[in-house]
């Protein structure tokens, strides 16, 4: 945790026997997920997690439960999200922990619960695996926009229990979780009433919770337990999840470490130090994939599919939080592409089988979190390399890709060739909802049409470059000079401005809710972050729980 | 212009006589508008403005030039924007002024020069105005950001012209006008090409300029001339704008100020430093409307909605850039819902007559101001007020809204109501293309449809309150405690938060060009523009020109 002056390094991989703060319990259809955070338990010492409040490691946890009951539970269509505290539901993310912490450390902190509240929101909309949120007391800030990722908000109506977004009034800062575009664009709530909630360091109780639409329904305390059943259940019943199916046990993710390599079963990792740049290659699959389904469950975690999204999806997460001044990410693959189709073959024709769907969300959402990383990201497409269909995915999701023209000299490999695959158009939309490829040609939509014509077709690269795909073909006497210096002056601009430039660039188009708290709330965010008002010694954030009062320079922005 | 340690005020009211860097020439149905920046002239001394690069006091007399174009020459069908010098286009914004200027400065800056490139956007779109630029040198940063504005780009193809969006590379910032999303959005440039032509300090010149779509066409120097007139003739002879009428003269705008009071004919405003409240208060018009467009044309300025559009439009960019430290602006109105509503009904009457047009779109720029204004605005409906129509566009333009329920004790006037009338229904957009209505309903589409049962009624607190067009309704004897709370309780939060509050809360729903450039784009520049890699002693910005190389701390955030 990027903490002034210390840092610990932050790892994403845990398992219920290991959770310090949620409790897990399955009852038929209904899990129940609960929130009892220990006060001892945070990821660094120098604070308290009073009042259910979290820090990334409840949200590693809670990511983790989310990952389980998805993956090894067909069965469960529906998750009550409780706290098993007595008189609080959950005061949000730990106020001394932000006020500690490093812009960086705050910004990725918030990027990782944002895409954690974005997973229950997709798993209720598209896994069959609906959430319900169950508030039996002060549900503030972060707390709140856990529940506003749920699809359901029962809310005990009683004096002690209300919903706040208290951020702007008591720490100068915004919801950091997606609060502010949820209320707005999930739950519509009337923009005049939605000011007046964001200035109540109070919140909102009862009746009047229910008119503004800031929960769903309101009950008496003797009831909550009953109705949140009741409604978790209705829901459950509408799934389209098997009851009877096995899950997949995610058994522990294998990850060596040796210097700066990092190396999976088919991702591996080589951080060059000196230039900023992290070297990422994923391997083909070694041999054809099973011939349906149960073969799939079969093969369980080792599937080749799961494995990749698995691997990458830690790779990222941890170079992102560990790596910060790794800059730029160069993207490769090596292996068969015949095979990479084969599995993609495997993928399209069961879609509709559910853990071939868990599989095909779970890439989606680890080729989302690429699209949101604050890096560059350069795909390079070599002879010996298979960016087809589910792994033309990494290229199409790079900032460009250098593409090299024909074969290298004194090297026996063919010359690189892309494939599209079924798998490029529609399974994996980025965050503003649209494919890759339709994000690439927002000028020329029929080329996206065009490109269904040439779908299992070898491109090399005068195809690939005719065809759009890729951004530059140098052939191999100019391949490693024109690489290397597009790298060392990527290394040499501004992080900000990269990220900015970034974060503009990458979404055309269409905006959504995700789109919205990534790339707009978020700036806010970071803007308000580093700001004196928030920050400074005399800041909100600052001098929050001290006895003083923030001090605020007036001037508006 | 808030440098540090100094403060000049500025003044946006000029007149083409006083133009010190633009040059108008008319020539029937196309106009001329040549930059020719003065080196000398700059706003505040410090720097020169070298090579056609602009401060603030360009940009006054770009926007003072559309806005004649617009309301004076209805014949003109078509503006050439170009540049009166030999070798150069623009080169964008003045970087030593840009150093030099405090945070809010800059941002104010990029604001207003947003706003001025969509009214250019506007006029080629709803004005039958079309704007053709014709690039004849190098066009970079803010210089090729006027050219995305325009609707069709022309440039010379020879070894000194390119266009370029330098930012990134050269100064560790985003280009400030809106670039980046008019690249994606507007011009629909593929991500990759994007990425790259943003990261060349060079640009792209020629072929293949036209063929990535960051210009529309490249023509050899000596057909430069012809060829833009030539466009800018065939898309004047397709306006719908009256040859042969006669424009309205934009004679100068009255203004007294009077230590803290600010006075125009109908729009008055009050300044409460130590609150730091404004409250401004738009009266009604003291007579009936003439009966036709020519006595609109008769009226001239004088015409009550062509006079509130100005003075408020002033008095909106006065107090954003010479008042920051006066967080809260109270919205009132005064004087008479049956006059006001009469205009409304010309102005919806006649529509299609230029200058109606012209006055309407004017109202729909100065009501846009205010919805990405940065300043917490409050309206307050008390007897005596007319909310009626286009003054009722102030109240929902408003992060909330407070409404006397009855009479006052002791007072005559009669209890506040509201009125809706046609105006209310599309004709003033919002940034993200919906009426403040349908904004506001969200969540009920519906009810929008009912209100139009509703139109030309007085409604009541009550009735203003069951159809939500208001957010509180205290009585006498609650009112003057509830709302001097809300504006004492407001003036006590951070102006960071609330800035970044009220532009996630304001717009709901779709985006658009606009939306993207004022609350995402301009979020990302926000936070750029205070990084230290940017304006650190060692950031870009900082020692740009100097010969010293900017250091930038590698860590992403």
């Amino acid at each position: 945790m990027a903490e002034s002056g210390e840092r610990v390094t932050v790892d994403f991989r845990t398992e219920p026997s290991r959770y310090k703060h949620w409790r897990l319990a399955f009852d038929g259809r209904v899990a129940t997920l609960s929130m009892d955070v220990r006060e001892d338990g945070g990821l660094a010492p120098g604070y308290e997690l009073k009042l259910n409040s979290y820090d990334l490691g409840v949200d590693i946890e809670l990511y983790d439960a989310i990952q389980r009951l998805r993956l090894e539970h067909p069965e469960v269509g529906a998750v009550i999200l409780a706290s098993a505290k007595e008189r609080v539901f959950c005061a949000g993310a730990n106020i001394r922990m932000l006020g500690r912490a490093s812009h960086g450390f705050k910004v990725n902190f918030c990027k990782f619960t944002n895409e954690t509240r974005n997973a229950m929101e997709e798993a209720s909309a598209e896994s069959g695996q609906s959430w319900v949120c169950m508030v039996n007391g002060p549900c503030a800030g972060g707390g709140y926009e856990l529940a506003l990722a749920c699809r359901h908000i029962v809310m005990a109506d009683d004096g002690n229990t209300s919903v706040a977004l208290p951020e702007v009034p008591l720490l100068a800062v915004l919801p950091g979780t997606g609060g502010l575009t949820r209320l707005t664009d999930k739950r519509k709530v009337r923009r005049d009433r939605a000011d007046y909630f964001c200035t109540l360091e109070e919140g909102v109780k009862g009746k009047r919770a229910v008119e503004w639409n800031l929960v769903d329904e309101v009950v008496p305390r003797t009831k909550l337990d009953e109705t949140t059943k009741r409604r978790a259940s209705e829901l459950a019943a509408k799934t389209d999840r098997p009851a009877g199916a096995r899950g997949v046990a995610l058994t522990p993710l294998e990850r060596r470490v040796e210097g700066d390599r990092i190396a999976y079963r088919w991702v591996t990792c080589a951080i060059d130090r000196g230039r900023g740049v992290a070297e990422i290659t994923v391997a083909a699959p070694g041999a054809p994939p099973p011939a349906d389904p149960a073969g799939v469950q079969a093969q369980g975690v080792a599937f080749w599919p799961l494995a990749v999204a698995r691997e990458l999806d830690d790779l990222i997460l941890h170079l992102r939080v560990n790596e910060e001044a790794i800059g730029l990410w160069v993207l490769k693959t090596t292996g068969s592409a015949d095979l990479v189709e084969a599995y993609d073959r495997l993928l399209e024709q069961h879609a509709g089988h559910w853990l071939v769907r868990e599989i095909r969300l779970y890439l989606k959402r680890t080729l989302k979190r690429l699209d949101v990383t604050s890096r560059s990201l350069f795909a390079l497409i070599e002879p010996g390399s298979c960016f087809a269909g589910t792994l033309l995915e990494l290229a199409l999701a790079c900032d460009r890709s250098y593409m090299l023209d024909g074969t290298r000299e004194g090297d026996d490999a063919p010359a690189a060739t892309l494939r599209l695959t079924p798998m490029n158009f529609g399974a994996y939309p980025m965050p503003n909802g649209l494919s890759r490829l339709d994000s690439r040609f927002l000028a020329e939509p029929g080329r996206v049409d065009d490109l269904k014509g040439r779908l299992g077709q070898d491109l090399d690269a005068a195809a690939a470059s005719e065809a759009g795909l890729v951004t530059f073909t140098p052939d191999d006497i100019d391949w490693d000079d024109e690489v290397r210096i597009a790298i060392e002056e990527r290394a040499a601009f501004s992080p900000d401005a990269l990220t900015g430039m970034e974060a503009s660039l990458r979404f055309g188009g269409p905006e959504t809710l995700e789109t919205k708290i990534f790339a707009r709330l978020s700036a806010w965010q970071n803007w308000i972050f580093q700001r004196p008002n928030a920050v400074g010694d005399k800041g909100a954030l600052h001098v929050y729980g001290t006895g003083q009062r923030a001090e605020f320079d007036r001037r508006r922005v």
